[in-house]
């Protein structure tokens, strides 16, 4: 077995740059604060992770991140030092396992000592992991075909309030959003299995009203339910949605972990939409964390078909560069070899509404995506049969390549979107 | 069901820290970036999460994290205010669900663009957290029960170098560990089931050993067997690791997930080693994160009963004092009406030798510890018999009070350890 796992970082580190590189390999291979006698030359060179390459980037004055103390001969002079760098380890070590590759990329890595800053930025994994794993079952095409929408993007929405309506408030929503021919539909990642909203009284509920819709129109909205929870609550509760009719699960996946999201996917007959709540403690500091490039290749080797991607001006932190570079990745194969079906439908979400569609499609060039909007439906002045209008009319003006404001000249519901959401 | 969960958080935000708090509130549960018309005033009263305190601390000129450009008016004056603030939330929102807990208290909140920091430094839980979950099955008590070490701490190591060794040769460094005596071995979280080292084949070899000197000496050490990995994979090795004899199985808890970690829990024979690896994720950064306090109780309830909590004058970046805080709490029970046996047993680890141990004691004020050295016991002079001596003789000092120097004069292997380890 000599395929070997790639990981690219961004450091920052007062020590020379190759110096701290290589304590990065040791502590994550094999070795420890003090040279070993059991640490051969032969294990290092078998074992041992390598520096691949480093290249140096700019300093700073100050450490980004605390730091202790400089030796003394340091104090005073010292320069923080970025650079990029790209550390490999052979598969033996741990074999294709996601739990264990994470304990490796990304565990005791970010306190070590030598470093004022420390982001996971991507990796490059041998195809055993691919064999290992499942992946997406569905993906983009096998979610399309699910809800019937050839071509576009998934017009959806998020139930809202997020928490608080019953089941069979959540159901007279949904009969209002069906009917206006709305193609996703998901719980917020708060409402999964409270004691006010049971999951199994909402699926009762909605798919109820789903099913009757779909009898009747032959449309069948996807409703993505929130099964987030323990691993035998979520095969069972993934049972009771597909025994009900339902098209989709979700889970969220800081909250379910690798493994969680694995055995949900061993048993699962229906897409599993992936929720990222939780992201921003990965992402939000420019100098600790993991870039969502890494990230959401783990999650989609686990198996998951749909993944949160934000979406352009939202209402977060995160920058349009980010949330485009993010959703491009999502529809990229990961592997050489690619598996049919391996790549994943982003999902763009929070505080999108007609205005940013024309935005997205130029950024992204198609329309592979779930356009999620939660108050850019129901807060429409011409209700949720207009939100959903205007919606549509906005993505089929960026198709067209029409500006927003020309086409809203002829379609009433886009006008109004625009009068209410345009900041 | 009225009763409520409490999570506090140290938040900087250029806005009124007032309404930040709201907005956190808000996005949390009810609210999204526009209201509602369903969003009622009832909805709210019964579902909204409540900010229950705001103290005010410091303010700072400069963001600490990158912020998104603030309106006009605000521009050139901000200043970055600074404050602790509790919420709280209706557990009939979600009901006494770990990953739907983290869902709420630590999901989209880290992203929102009002702040400039945030970190979550406490939960408090109401009573039906422990009622739904098992939490430790042996904890303190239990632990030192399978050892037969009724006090001081226990005296661990971990196999060095942590991967590269065969079955074999790590069964014989285990030989000569418990032939010096060893209470605790541990895998290395980078050492699970890899090819190279597969575990079932570390298993026999290493529970042979033991098992044999355990016959032979009436004195079994605890092996705790990195068992990391798919859900099924897990219970497939702790019933491996059972019917070998072993004592302990180990898992690295933020690769696992929590619904990975009470899994293993409800079908677990034995302790549950919880290594922490990637926790500098969480900490490293002031601005951003989870503190420890917070963390340990989520997988304590998941059912741990050993908590990595870094050590003194560590190989990380970690100070003493959040180190020895970290450990405090995991000896503290959680609920005011407590199960025996709540608490876990809190590992110092991480360039440990006997210089620690005085310190160790003296600062936290017992020994209810699990003490692992990996160097600190193999790269002794007088090897790993002299090592485990030292770390005794240390011990022994610091329960009499004696200074560590003085006790050395008549401890060749302390005087042996202070010679190597000293700085």
């Amino acid at each position: 077995m000599t395929e070997r796992i790639y990981a690219k970082y961004w450091i920052e580190t007062p020590f020379p740059v190759a110096m701290a590189a290589e304590v990065m390999a040791g502590e994550q291979s094999s070795g420890t604060f003090t040279r070993l006698a059991n640490e051969t030359d032969e294990l290092r060179a078998a074992h041992g992770a390598r520096v691949e390459s480093i290249v140096e980037l700019d300093d700073v004055a100050d450490p980004s991140l605390p730091i202790r103390p400089l030796p003394a001969d340091m104090r005073g002079s010292a320069r923080f030092r970025r650079a990029e760098v790209v550390l490999s380890w052979p598969l033996a070590n741990l074999g294709p396992s996601l739990p264990n590759l994470l304990a490796t990329v990304a565990g005791n890595l970010f306190e070590l000592r030598e470093f004022s800053g420390l982001r996971l930025l991507d990796l490059t994994l041998p195809p055993a992991f691919a064999d290992a794993y499942r992946g997406p079952q569905f993906g983009i095409s096998g979610t399309r075909e699910l809800v019937g929408v050839a071509s576009g993007p998934l017009i959806g929405t998020i139930i809202k309030p997020s928490v608080g309506l019953s089941p069979a408030q959540t159901a007279g929503l949904v009969r209002e959003l069906v009917e206006a021919g709305i193609d996703f539909i998901k719980d917020d990642e708060l409402q999964a299995n409270g004691p006010h909203n049971p999951l199994t009284e909402r699926v009762d509920a909605v798919m109820r009203v789903i099913n009757e819709h779909a009898e009747r129109s032959g449309k069948k909205a996807m409703y993505a339910f929130n099964i987030t929870g323990e691993i035998d609550e979520m095969r069972r509760h993934h049972d009771y949605v597909v025994a009900a009719g339902g098209s989709c699960v979700m889970a969220t996946l800081n909250a379910v972990g690798l493994p969680g999201v694995a055995a949900l996917r061993s048993h699962s007959e229906v897409p599993i939409h992936g929720h990222r709540a939780g992201w921003g403690l990965f992402s939000r500091s420019p100098h600790i964390g993991i870039s969502y490039i890494a990230y959401q290749k783990l999650w989609r080797l686990a198996g998951v078909d749909h993944l949160h991607v934000n979406g352009l001006r939202n209402k977060f932190s995160e920058p349009d560069d980010s949330v485009i570079a993010s959703a491009r990745e999502c529809q990229t194969p990961m592997f050489a070899a690619p598996k049919p079906g391996c790549t994943v439908m982003p999902v763009f979400s929070s505080a999108q509404s007609a205005e940013q569609a024309a935005d997205t499609y130029a950024a992204l060039g198609n329309t592979d995506l779930i356009y999620c909007c939660g108050g850019g439906i129901f807060a429409h002045p011409g209700g949720v049969a207009g939100g959903i209008a205007s919606l549509r009319q906005a993505w089929e003006a960026a198709a067209l390549g029409v500006p927003l404001d020309v086409h809203a000249e002829r379609h009433p519901e886009l006008a109004q979107a625009i009068r209410t959401f345009r900041k």
